[in-house]
């Protein structure tokens, strides 16, 4: 239950405010060159503290691997790895104990378990998603070796959009800016709505658009684990997220079969293309060889910097009154996480597939 | 890769043209009552051939149950069963044997296994989701002992929308017309909308919208295998679904988190509620006890009734001549499977959770 | 719970008084060409009824494949098949409804789902393996492709001991005789013994001896999916079967490290062999080339064709008077069936190698 | 491939001479009182060093529990743990890295994976099994909430062999001496034996039984999920294990059924029982509510204290001196590894077995 993948697979652990939160990845095959300086580049890029637009604090998130990793190089065997919790002020939580914080996983889990470890969100924050990050950026270099690259990006911020399609873009677009949104027009106010929010106590959603670039024709299986219903998964385990589309998505319910066929073209090499990619690079659930791109839409999140009525565990009223450091929009610091995600689901489907013919 | 499902799993087989599709269901519990004319119900809702608005094909899709029910009642043991594919016309699709159809699987399975079963798509036809309604016939048996109650929609045909909220209808409003919209002025455009686009030849996509009613509280779990996350693949996994999303979805990116914060309530009998529902029933991938809620998006399908360019399997351009019979619009169809879908969902959620407290 | 296996993957379903028992295999790679006589040829040797000493039951046992594969070739998608049960004669068994078998399933079924299928044992039949002689003659023709030969036969039948090694055998010599011991001098005996002890309306154990050939270097995993831990989990799910051992097994307990160290030696062709093979082909759970020996040991089976005491589901003391047809004597037919599980475990590995290395 | 269980799943990470081994334990259900001494208990009984018939070996072996406990009880989230390697010497094994010490896993391991981290055996170090204790100490602890007792006990050693049967035994008994044979008799000679073989730089293997009290009625699946297929996998997948076998076992097959079958009695108390206990506590795969007894055979260890001749890894004939530190009979430390095991697949199956009825 707290792990992803069939083949190449994530088993995540840890609370925000416990020791340590890490994992182990199994399934990684061996003789991989392990780059340990971009695993820990991706975790920064998800680190909190590293802007004014998002919580300030403050996590080193420096990660240790333990095993798996020989002289370099993947053996074969499980990487198994830890991420110490440095900032716990577990003092600050005291009073989350006994009230059910609105919109958030304290009830639930309580009443699932019948207790729970309230500080931080314990198990629900989404400080678990680093360990995804380690995972998700193992699999991006073992996607390289492939030529395939997976990158995602800040596309909408409240109401403010990216107008430009996808394939205006590459992965080095996306950091340029603070919001990870590749139009600095667009970002910029992006980041000024987010400043305004943040100023205001509240919180803002958004959407990430994720884009996998040179994916092999073949990748996921015919019916239940079609290509993007693996991505749906993956996407939707992510704290805040509420939505997932890939390919023409949602904009296509209103558009005729006429309009979006994608039509087959051979180019000069002798490669079949498409003409458009309405179908979002997959086409029964297995990748054509077109880009595959997607997007998720993440909640504006439930921790305001405001006072909130809420119940305590006895179900009387009271006023949660704000303390702490928040994010008051989750989507720069997300932008890794669907990365990541996206990576483990591709990379998955790569080695599976090697087992699709005698 | 067949398999759907932790504990309550279905495993399904079959191509439109072959013997027979069917499938297993393993981990259903001992000792439910089954009412089998219930499954060819569900069967029959989704049936090819039911109305003016959908496929003319004639498929009684008639269920024989093979093991695992014993003097009316489950046993414990595996499920099997099986429904014979009665009319082949095989000879039909002679002329797809060496060409791909634009959007679809044609090209990807090709690619993927060296060769396909040509014939009116194989196991990429909507016709493998016949299996999943009778596991899901099942599972809504199952959760009616439990007060769990499924069911789904058409909210949107193209650019009609269904205006009135979920919360307007109950699962005895679906089957009223013949394209599942429960509210007849809405509907009665939507048919006019499939039955002109039929009539030009091409076909229109929209919108599903599914609804759990008297979900437990403590369903799901924290981390990869969050409810939601379920629901989505599950969700994905049904043929010519593009997009997920529950609760605000989508349309929650624009707002404010002091917005859309579902505040909880205690009732008269002591119950804790929300006060609203914007979570759409899940909180931290784990069951609240309001209403689920969520949306599926459905693209109009490639297969017009009219000539369409493509290329064969050497890469030659051909013109594919349009014959057989089709849906111009799959949603009146896909009501049942997004329903058995997600009784699947949330029965084996349900039984998942058995094992949550010592 | 009623799967076997990682990538190729068996789910068998079917009480042995039902309509039909059957199974779906997934995972099978696309572009085998299938043998379908080979398929039904392991079922007649399984068959009850082809000679004097096993049960006099007519079952024809004729596998019916109703997808998965197309003009003569795998495709891929999972094959489903069903068996008929012809010779159902339920109501021979109408005595066996209030009443729990001594040393069979009857009790343990009946406690843990409440109630069962009576008849002839309902799942708990031997009849179930049917299925995994489907899959596994599949597997042993894929394996075929690899060089790869899985064969067994009985070693041992009550106190008399085949003593020649597993060396002095090919797979060509054990179906010379009904018993299936590929020594004609010991298998007199052995066949002696059971007609004797059938006369006395009695049953007799024994051991079956795998052997794999041409196994290639590197099948299995390092630690829970140690190779001959998959065989013996593959072992011990056959019905009757109460131990296993592989290599040296129990008779390497008494010696010393020294005398069963297998020493390195690089042959004339510059390969690596062992100069002798008390690992029985496995080192550190992985398969390191040499043969691959191992032995089942099967318990006298409980049905006694003579009257038994034992308690009714009142626990009310009864007697339960013979009838039916059963086996003196499991192994002759058990062999095909150990070969079947063995020929699933080893083709299994060799698709999970596919993801050793990068 | 590096988890064991369904529901309570253990993922192990680690090699002997890397920073540290760990594992996490998923599916713990929530509210069970944890005692961490208790864990460090077990450990301690694996620990090298405890005595003068094992390993001189130092390694504190402490656990470090990372997550999944809060306030002295499980979480229902997953438990990460770790344990740091101290006694590393890594260079005591550069002599190793070049070549494949015979019937050790040093050659299949490169074979299939290029590499190896070949420091003190890597991953393939029993070392590993020191995660399956704290998992299985955690197992035991639920265990005894529902009055279940695992334990196990050196019946063999060489040919010393203890003749009184199980029945004659409780956990008590098994820690009174060094070797961990419940009779001291016994263990005085198979003391002597041990130090024999050690001082001739040898190695001895023998026998563990292992013995389930209390076990309730119904754990296990029918086919191939039986209780005993599941203990197979679990004591095969132990170091150095070459068979397993449950209730009457190989000493079975010389026997008739008439001798064997366990007749059913209702005691005093109204509850059923078996008079006799050939069955082994299981019968169809499921637990009958007797004893659950079993045999695991350890092969003599093929790390000798004497050099040994084998071949490079570029085929090379070499000798190898032995040196470092190394257990003469790995049975008393083995011990501690097979109750851990066992408990495991019990507690999994009382899991699992929680979805048996509706």
């Amino acid at each position: 239950m707290n792990s992803f993948g069939e083949i190449f697979k994530l088993t995540s652990f840890g609370e925000s405010h416990g020791v340590a939160i890490g994992g182990v990845i199994d399934g990684m095959p061996a003789g991989l060159e392990v780059n340990q300086q971009a695993i820990q580049h991706e975790l920064n890029r998800r680190r909190p503290g590293q802007s004014e637009i998002v919580t300030a604090r403050k996590e080193s998130d420096t990660v240790k691997i333990l095993s798996g990793i020989f002289e370099g190089k993947t053996t074969g065997t499980p990487i198994g790895f830890v991420i110490e919790n440095n900032d716990q002020h577990s003092n600050d939580y005291e009073n989350m104990r006994s009230l059910f914080r609105p919109s958030h996983a304290d009830y639930t889990y309580s009443m699932k378990y019948g207790a729970r470890d309230h500080r931080g969100g314990g198990r629900s924050s989404a400080r678990e998603t680093a360990a995804r990050i380690v995972a998700g950026a193992l699999a991006k270099q073992a996607l390289a070796k492939y030529g395939i690259e997976v990158f995602a990006y800040t596309s909408q911020i409240g109401d403010i959009k990216l107008e430009k399609p996808y394939t205006s873009f590459t992965s080095t677009d996306v950091d340029k800016n603070v919001v990870r949104c590749p139009d600095d027009d667009t970002a910029a106010k992006m980041i000024d709505l987010i400043s305004k929010v943040k100023a205001s106590g509240d919180t803002v959603g958004g959407i990430i658009t994720g884009v996998v670039r040179g994916c092999h024709v073949g990748l996921g299986d015919p019916v239940f684990g079609k290509l993007h219903a693996r991505l749906a998964s993956a996407m939707m385990s992510i704290n805040a997220a509420k939505g997932f589309d890939y390919g023409m998505g949602f904009d296509g319910v209103n558009l005729l079969g006429s309009e979006v066929s994608d039509i087959f073209v051979k180019n000069s090499d002798g490669e079949v293309h498409t003409s458009t990619n309405n179908s979002g690079g997959i086409q029964g659930g297995i990748s054509n060889g077109e880009d595959i791109y997607f997007r998720v839409a993440f909640k504006p999140v439930a921790t305001l910097l405001r006072d909130v009525e809420t119940i305590d565990t006895q179900g009387n009223n009271v006023i949660l009154h704000a303390k702490g450091r928040h994010d008051p929009c989750v989507l720069p610091r997300a932008v890794p996480i669907v990365e990541a995600m996206a990576a483990m689901v591709i990379f998955d489907a790569l080695l599976l597939n090697r087992v699709s013919r005698i």
